[in-house]
């Protein structure tokens, strides 16, 4: 099997680079990282991504990290194969693809991220989650997801009428926040809720986050 | 003239764009968004990026935001012109070089970024720089540096052997950091100290930002 994505199920970066990889119809085994023993953290792991974190992918001699550039790398790679989440017919529709999954990486993740760590991780390390914490980033959450709102009132999509990179990259991270009082926040908003629906009942997505709660670790 | 960047030439994120449209040699003249005036946070800048940042690309009937995105396009759109800035002729080449770019949005950059503020942005409003925030951030840089520095060691650009997005991605904040006393972290990792003299010396930089200083306009 020519590729090897290395990581968890349960973290988001993991999972966003295996529900690509469903999505482009490639076939694939997940290499288990383990992240409690700081497996990424020593020397053999090192070696493939410097900066000690899950995912990695593997193709032949080739060793990609950053599950953004890996999903950008698959995409592209196969884009004749399952759906197209890169518009490579349509210069336009790509640019947009770009822009909203940069939006993603720079708006959404920073906001969602905090949440799901106080929610899920502090508790699992006997801490309390962090209420000003929470919060804090349920706003600045609401203010993208009013944008979000706002476009998908014009828009099926992110990007435009087609499913693509940029709503793909957020359903690892909306899994998680829909499994918190946070959920409200998607569902307060018709558009926002109508296109979570949408893009969580996508084989490639259930596949590999369907049912999972956090913790659980379904496809080791 | 059919490209319509928007923004203002001490903004990194702008000098990003401006210096990518550079390298590949496209006609283009800046409109500058009066940011004091908070002329991007009213109706009509929000029409075209509902997040209120610049900059923005207008190219005919598409609008564009996120610089990382604009980048992107660009050196897409134009990828027979000037520098190959996506080394689009070669998959792998072109994979390594998405990795090295999210590596300059997810870690640079955000060590970086608060380094700037509390040396430029802080004064400019009055208030004294936090040494924590720069302490908490330079020992961040470092870390980033450190992988840099093995890199650069092994290969002449971040992605491989040929100039990229993935080493222009750094150049417009790099430019601010070697204002401040945290220029050592760059001066004394040896292969980093080349990288930047060889990237800060390329024509398309010097145009955009060469002997720029925080708060001066030289291109309104």
């Amino acid at each position: 099997m020519a590729f090897k994505p290395y990581g968890l199920p349960m973290s988001t970066n993991t999972t966003r680079a295996m529900i690509c990889l469903h999505e482009k119809e490639v076939d694939f085994e997940l290499v288990p990282v383990n992240v409690f023993a700081a497996e990424h953290k020593q020397p053999p792991f090192l070696s493939k991504n410097p900066f000690g974190l899950i995912p990695l992918l593997e193709d032949g001699d080739l060793t990609l990290f950053e599950s953004r550039a890996i999903t950008a790398y698959v995409a592209e790679k196969f884009k004749e194969t399952g759906a197209d989440l890169i518009r490579h017919k349509d210069a336009k529709e790509a640019a947009l693809v770009k822009v909203w999954t940069e939006v993603e990486s720079h708006y959404y993740e920073p906001a969602v991220s905090p949440i799901i760590y106080e929610y899920f991780v502090a508790p699992f390390q006997g801490k309390e989650p962090d209420k000003s914490v929470i919060d804090t980033n349920v706003e600045k959450l609401k203010k993208v997801l009013d944008v979000y709102e706002a476009k998908l009132s014009s828009t099926k999509y992110l990007a435009g009428d087609f499913y693509s990179l940029a709503d793909l990259s957020n359903v690892s991270e909306t899994h998680y926040l829909m499994q918190t009082p946070c959920a409200s926040t998607v569902n307060e908003r018709p558009h926002v809720k109508a296109w979570w629906e949408d893009i969580s009942s996508r084989p490639a997505f259930t596949k590999v986050v369907g049912g999972m709660t956090f913790g659980q670790n379904q496809e080791e």
